[in-house]
């Protein structure tokens, strides 16, 4: 019987041993800290604690249970087995419902609405025509791709960045740390859908800043290590950036008195935008645990040195 | 030289002068209230006084410089003239923008996740499958049918009432009084997109919401009159309804102290989920005034017996 654990150095994860168990009931599932656990093959995680795969002599696979593997791979003795994440259509979805009420909010000026409801305050804003809207996408990958298509079809000029050239119908598309820069100057929302890796740690910095538009928007769906929370705060304050949406921290949940919970026109969200169902990660979770056993090609490799 | 009087009971619409004139030069474009005119052939108007279009003899044409009339024809004196109205796709989409915001908003419980944020409380909200949340649109024009598409390709369950029967790819629609309770109780979001007509006022009322699910939401983008308010802040305080967004009242701008400032969980919006622009509405006054003159058939003609 093969034996998966489950590790989370943080949240607690038991919640998806039935639906891997429904998806296949040959496995024998276990915790992570259960004396039993050190001989499993199979490690389901989220932010392991550092070592603890090291520790299990007979690992033959590593899954994630979401998208990225940035918390998986931070763990320097990470083994050479292979590693293998969730990819689910319903998590574009949800991202893309996410973000394209962000931008909608912004393009409509319902943030400035809803603040004059307090004061009572009858203001109409001019209706802007989402042709002059430039929405920048950082990250085109499944997800990024499902967003720039949705918010193409609401007429906003999307344009997107990514590592490697990319083509994508009706998307100026722009490339590599060369492009960035002319990227992000014609954006009036930006958007970060960046997987983590080396290249895009603190990408979300004062210099980033200082090259948008005045009072330009910023929607943070990346990971917490993106962005330089300081950075962000200052230029909110200075009202070089204009509005902020910011669903991921570095700490998770944001701690009380954080100073982003009360920055100026800043929207903290917990780390909502997307997340897969426990019946999805199951069932992916399981089918490539029969996969491993049957010796097949597993699905859904992520390529660590790109850590995605 | 024709000339075209514009009127209007409330707003300043002076704004629209320049650009009638740009698309149509020869026209002879005065205000309401000038002595010069009374001779005026062409009327453009918004909510006219009551007996001001009667009072014009040589008057062959009146021309709303939106898409409702009904603030037109609740004058009694409405002379036998031919009605037109202004049918804008850049009004449709806009309408699309904020009602799609609205949905989305309720969907992913923004409205819950912005309540959280000054009491720094992170909280992650079970996530929806768009699928299983009923969207219910009333009125299935130009701009309803519009919505309807957009809110299918985020995958929600369009269901649509109107007046006739119409067939609408992918939508359950319902015809008519005797499909109206069927049609709401199936409602999770309910969007109000209906002309204001004899038949359709006050219909967002008591009745109507006893039929909707508990903690239904309300997207209220029509006219002032389809609402009776008291209802409404009732049936949120009861918690019947989870949460309303209300665009257009009976009196606007909303007075100071109005009750709906800060009813339960309402969000109060300045009659601004979509606005034609001047240049717009200029540009389609300026055509009809023109085939007017010609004898050419008019556009946009709206029948009087039916309110649109």
């Amino acid at each position: 019987m093969t034996k998966v654990v489950l590790m989370s150095g943080d949240e607690d994860i038991s919640d998806l041993v039935q639906p891997i168990l429904r998806a296949a009931p040959e496995l024998d599932v276990v915790m992570h800290g259960e004396q039993s656990a050190s001989d499993a093959e199979i490690a389901v995680c989220w932010n392991p604690p550092v070592g603890a795969l090291a520790s299990l002599p007979k690992l033959r696979l590593v899954h994630s249970i979401a998208a990225g593997v940035d918390g998986i791979l931070s763990d320097c003795a990470f083994p050479s087995v292979p590693l293998c994440r969730v990819v689910d259509p319903q998590l574009a979805r949800g991202m893309s419902e996410f973000v394209t009420w962000g931008v909608l909010h912004y393009h409509r000026q319902l943030d400035r609405v809803l603040a004059n409801q307090p004061i009572e305050r009858w203001f109409r804003h001019e209706q802007g025509d989402s042709s002059e809207c430039a929405v920048g996408i950082m990250g085109l990958g499944e997800i990024g791709s499902r967003v720039a298509m949705d918010l193409q079809r609401f007429g906003f000029a999307v344009r997107g960045w990514a590592r490697k050239p990319r083509e994508l119908s009706g998307v100026t598309t722009f490339a590599g740390p060369q492009e960035f820069r002319h990227f992000i100057q014609g954006t009036d929302i930006l958007v970060c859908l960046l997987p983590l890796t080396h290249e895009t740690r603190w990408i979300l910095n004062a210099t980033t800043f200082e090259y948008l538009r005045p009072g330009a928007k910023l929607i943070h769906v990346g990971r917490g290590e993106h962005l330089v929370p300081a950075d962000l705060i200052a230029a909110l304050t200075s009202g070089k950036i204009g509005g902020a949406i910011v669903d991921v921290f570095p700490n998770e949940p944001l701690p009380p008195k954080d100073h982003m919970w009360r920055a100026p026109n800043l929207i903290v969200t917990p780390h909502m935008a997307s997340v897969a169902s426990w019946d999805t990660i199951g069932t992916q979770v399981a089918a490539n645990a029969r996969r491993l056993i049957r010796g097949e090609p597993l699905q859904n490799v992520v390529d660590v040195t790109l850590c995605y």
